[in-house]
């Protein structure tokens, strides 16, 4: 199987997406309390697998005790992806959010029950939150491939800082726009009140028409002609996390923008695609347990120029973090023999590179 | 026309819903802030006019400059209520809440216009909100009788303490279970934290089936065989108020149990029913323009224990306030002579009499 | 364990609800083509098992190839239940619809897709449909008690005709008003355009407040003290089955009327309570390939008249099988020695038997 | 005021959007059956008005009698339309369709009101299709300026064929990404089964950052620094029509691609934009009254391929008519003598032509 070269992000490259700083790392981990972890699972025999499992875990301390406030959104919900009823009914997110393959949320999903009945002992409830994309074309997804301790191990090895993108995890199987690619993610800081907040975004990636790729507003031409059109299968899920605190509401018309930074990628939302957000922040905590029958909680004043802000980051986000999720990926070769190239960099900063570094 | 003579309330016959304690006046001005006022429209020439509007105003102050938050919920969408959708995007009522006959929703709206824009110097944009149910059996709703005056009048007139309901404003020309509905009314008193708070619901009853009434679980023989079913054109509109302090996540949860006060009185929700309910509160204000861009609000702790409580007082205000608006409306005779009786409270006390006391 | 004695159904007493004749069963097997089966599980080593899976086929032939029209609703979403996002974007079921406890719906869900996979070799994408309630009162619910084969088993047992009510399947362990609940059935004939069509609704019952019981509008007093409230964990499932060719539009105006009938019971809509109701029409099917681009169908008329019929059958059938639900259910003992009695209906009938009677 | 020169259209001008073809007059009266008309007001005394009303009318003969199916999506909800509800309901429109500024939506509606009892006699309940936006920049929008009989001469002056677009009816006061916009239009021609449909989009524009903007994917840069921008209270409204029978559902999923179409312009779905969708087939016709309980209708069979030629229409038909909407508006100049500019066509051409022309 291919190697794993890190490769140069974005920023590195001289593209930059939007008015916004990124934060540290550029990526989901910058904001406070985030970490990420994968598990990546390539094997040959007895079936090729080309999938995995990758970990968001939106805040610090016990989730099932002190949830945060978070809101899912359906763009187009031909997707699989379960716990967002509840998400929304409530306003919270009480796990680690895990991203797999189709077919093995199910698995994955008691697996994620086990996780926090293990820490919780009186916990007889939980919503495990679970997003997928579909990576047929690689894996043999027909395989109940990820274990327990698979996503044990994408939990238990999540951290903050720099994180692995592009063909990890999850990431591992997924195809976008024809090319490779899976797992991305970017930051941006805001300033509120005099205060520094971030909001990042972390996709996985597996949808588009490699006639439909745009970076920043160009039109990239398709550089191979036999690369499968992802449009059949595809999807995308979008995390979005923060800590600017929000309301469930507030965090539903942050998650209603993703499409935004979808469309400016080319995507269109096809039929069969599985588009979902889902957002937290962590600037607020919700409380299982409570004498007090009333909070204090603090959430965003909604006028026009915050919310600029706060919105045209997003969409800067999920831009950058689908172009990312591909400028980070390997070539990877899956079941029978099926090759989904890297998107070729050196040739599109050929062809490309003046309108891609302007700003 | 009939004379509208006051009427002993449900209490005081000693029927009582549920176990919380009504406020003072057990409606919903009972909330802080809440005042309700109507105009009434009796005419007989030159056409036969039995139409009101109802005005709701959920707080004090210039709601245009801080609104309060608010919630819309559609139960069945059979209706021409406006503002609901920019209601559920920023969470929030910046108007008096109007309530009137289906087709003059529309002239009322831009009174609601008329009437903001007046206080409002810079204002170019403004929501109002108004509900409607079809008074077309007393009514000759195909007129455009409401005219802005009567507007400005309702909102003018409306107070706290003691108000009007029955056969009065929006409600003069509505039937509820083949009787004569219209404007109900009730609340309770809920104790969080040490303090009590008020929850009020209003309702425009406009729906049911006679053979279909039940009142606290009894359900109550048809004393009329002539008069017209009310379901063909039927709808309810529930406005619930309080100073409870919540999110529009959590007024949209309260929201949805209005269904089950109605379903308790018979309603089943029929096809041509407007069931829309427009919930908020005034325990926090949101503030259209502010030097911060981060506030600090009270919210409710949901678990559930205190959500019961809040939950079961608004089912249980939803059915009084149903119950309310027969109890108290008078006879109307209207178009083309159609009358519609009154509830016959003293018979019903002497068949139901028993049943209807217990606790 | 306690024996599962047949007892008489509600129509044997003499209770009726609503004036639509029922089918021959009065279950949702009178749908043409639907089939129900059940996998009890009863263990008392190495913990306590009281729990199961239940298995709602919605038509004949290979659901994945020709899906069923379909809608959910999410009456108040403190619910683990996966699949809806994809029916309602859709507006179809592609597997059979499986109830069972809250912790394992992630096992069962992966196993809906092997069921599915193994008959359909191509598949590399399929939406399970699993709702569940939480039955952790009787049931040792911390453990992954559902295993695949048990799955493979209430799938392949399924039947038309007569099928097995009460404390059964994923009813096993489920508590409803205090009492022994689980699953429930009843059915109603229309007739439209001058032929025969069935609606039916199946539900698995685990909510409500000892206190609050209403059956046909009678309050039933409580008849025990000791018994836990239902209310902290308490949900229901309700799947709606008709032969009527109806949209997805129209199913989830059917589904919508469901919390009428959960209402007519006594229900409150509790803070954790998962009420979800899936509908399916499989007057109608889908095709998952097709040579046409355009499809004929048929759908109702949607007058009020008509939708009074449909409407009103599905309120009558749901209140019907929550009670159903109880008077077929077993007294049942499960974890920690807890006792949950059935509902004593010789008393019953001796305290209200007259008003019950009543049509 | 400036002169309506009429101007080349896109295609004239050698720009294309997407694939498929145009119908004869590329624009949504393509679609047969449907016209559109429009009044437009610009006065200068006493106060200075630059509004209008535009009239959609989707089918042939009596909507109110046989209305078309329709659907409504709310992208962000900052906006006062009207009768979105019930058309989601019941999955139909009953009225033509009226655009026209925020503040008149109350008077307009109340304008369709008597346009539809003007023709049936017994109808006592009617539901308004009025969108809208907020032309304040150039429009005293305070003023209630639009008459019933500016109405009914929009509505009746409909027609099919060539329209006129740019700052006209509704449009007249409208500003997109700074420039005039207000009206624009486009329509594709698909084969389905042999035969061709059509789908046509309307917009009224009023949205956007002149920093934003992008006309196939290539980023125009600002030709005016001092034009006031649009974000803070820009909206639009799109209209999607076609000929394609489809059902409620399936033309939601239609309306929800339009936010795609709009993101490929820059729009950014600001806090204050009322971004709302109305999308109606009338392949089949809805009846307000039958003898028959069930009936025949035809509907999209929705597999990956099918959908995406409908998609990928309507999101070519959204981006081509929000561009549409700007290179045929002229100059206008409006309250306290504020100009906002034509899109220089010229210098564009002249600066990104090469661009712009490629397929």
């Amino acid at each position: 199987m291919e190697k794993n070269t890190p490769k140069k992000r974005l920023r590195e490259l001289g593209i930059r997406f939007g008015d916004h700083t990124p934060g540290t790392y550029n990526n989901i981990t910058d904001v406070p309390g985030v970490k990420v972890g994968h598990y990546t699972l390539e094997e040959d025999q007895p079936v090729c697998l080309r999938t995995g499992v990758t970990s968001v875990i939106p805040a610090d301390g016990n989730l099932y005790v002190s949830p945060v406030y978070a809101a899912a959104h359906t763009i187009n919900g031909y997707g699989k992806s379960t716990g967002l009823i509840q998400i929304n009914e409530l306003g919270g997110i009480e796990t680690p959010i895990l991203l797999t393959n189709t077919l093995n949320v199910g698995n994955v999903s008691r697996a994620v029950v086990d996780h926090v009945i293990a820490q919780n002992e009186d916990c007889v409830t939980v919503n495990p939150a679970v997003g997928e994309c579909n990576d047929y074309r690689l894996n043999h997804i027909r395989t109940e491939s990820i274990t327990k301790e698979m996503v044990f191990d994408a939990v238990g090895n999540s951290t903050s800082g720099e994180i692995q993108t592009g063909a990890v995890g999850a990431g591992t199987g997924m195809v976008c726009f024809g090319y490779k690619g899976g797992i991305g993610s970017a930051s941006r800081i805001i300033m509120l009140d005099g205060e520094p907040y971030t909001i990042g975004a972390l996709v996985l990636s597996n949808y588009g028409d490699i006639n439909e790729l745009m970076i920043k507003g160009v039109r990239i031409k398709p550089y191979y002609s036999n690369q499968e059109s992802a449009e059949v299968k595809g999807s995308i899920i979008v995390i979005l996390g923060t800590n600017i605190p929000m309301t469930h509401r507030q965090l539903l018309r942050l998650s209603r923008r993703a499409a935004f930074g979808i469309a400016r990628t080319g995507g269109r939302c096809a039929h069969t695609s599985g588009e979902i957000v889902i957002s937290f922040s962590n600037g607020n905590r919700r409380l299982r347990k409570s004498n007090a029958q009333l909070q204090t909680i603090r959430t965003l004043q909604e006028d026009g120029d915050t919310t600029k802000l706060v919105f045209n980051a997003v969409i800067d986000c999920v831009e950058e973090s689908i172009i990312d999720s591909m400028f980070s990926a390997r070539t990877v070769k899956g079941v029978e023999d099926t090759v989904i190239h890297e998107l070729p960099i050196d040739r599109i900063m050929q062809d490309y590179g003046e309108q891609l570094l302007e700003d």
